[in-house]
């Protein structure tokens, strides 16, 4: 029996296995622009059309929820991206651990490299969509990394003098770029926390 | 005239204005080469025939100094990258800001940014092709980098338990991130030194 929602007559219900009808068919949607997108080389490769065959919906139900062709990328998109974890709030330290794990792109992960790599290279081709996933997905994260550091300076935990954009691109670039290094291998486990490590500690004398 | 350097003969030479014939052609063929590599997507676009037409030399010319395609591709690799700093020698944190604006890949120039992705999104493909890039010509730069740091321990302007491979990560990634970043604009001037200075202060109280 299915879950229904309408009026206030009690039905007994059960949930069904698995997700609800219309999270299956997001994820599915969602999926199949990932791989459009990555087997077709970008975003010309992806209308809505082949979504939806490769997705076995209808294009209505694509409609439902995204309104066009770029707001569906968009999310494709952002699907791709670790997932940022919420910071604990405790050491600021610790959180800073988490959030720099969270750019260990999974090398073995061909697709979604494939996909970003010819999105990124077909960029300036499409600056409106870069700037709005920029900013709906990508200036959030920075965010919340930005709030942790600040959270550090207002505990004491870190210099009050700190610049807290460049400290960003250290966090971010040292884990990112020795994840997608050519011929260093695998990112050992504890490298996030090295970094941070690191990072505190500074590497001057004076 | 040009200059020969057969025999004892004297002769009254005059150096032609330019480069000499062979350098001339050499850089030709590089250029070709990563025109190719950008345009074609790869390494697959690119042969020893294709080249030689864009360059308008002979193959002979090319096998002369290229004993394959893959010495050829790697040297237009190389010719991509930022020719490193030598060491001054003096300030460390000097010779580390210089070294860390060699990462500054220039957005602008489209056509480098096309063959880098180009070949990233193709690496496992020709991961033999990779590893000697890697050897012959990252490894050696992260080298420079390396003992500087080195130098810095001896010198005692850097930390002697400092992690050098971490340190290496942190100088390279926040730069070359930065520089590649969607939506940030461009790399401010005094970003190199920024990064160098914070890493040198650290960022933790304790």
């Amino acid at each position: 029996m299915t879950q229904t929602s309408d009026g206030p007559v009690t039905k007994l219900t059960v949930r069904p296995p698995g997700r609800p009808r219309s999270e299956r068919a997001d994820r599915a949607i969602i999926e199949a622009t990932v791989d459009l997108l990555a087997e077709e080389g970008g975003v010309a490769g992806v209308s809505i059309e082949a979504v939806a065959a490769r997705a076995a919906v209808g294009k209505t139900t694509i409609y439902r929820r995204w309104p066009n062709k770029e707001a569906l990328i968009i999310d494709a998109l952002a699907a791709l991206k670790e997932p940022f974890p919420v910071p604990v709030g405790d050491s600021v330290r610790d959180d800073l651990v988490a959030i720099a794990r969270a750019f260990m792109t999974d090398k073995s992960d061909k697709k979604r490299l494939d996909c970003y790599w010819s999105i990124m290279s077909g960029a300036e081709r499409y600056p409106e969509l870069i700037a709005r996933f920029n900013r709906e997905v990508i200036e959030p994260r920075r965010d919340v990394i930005r709030r942790v550091l600040r959270r550090g300076i207002e505990s004491g935990e870190l210099r009050a003098d700190l610049d807290v954009e460049v400290t960003l691109w250290l966090i971010m670039g040292a884990v990112a770029h020795r994840a997608r290094a050519w011929g260093a291998g695998p990112v050992p486990d504890d490298f996030p926390g090295k970094v941070i490590d690191a990072l505190l500690a500074g590497i001057g004398t004076n």
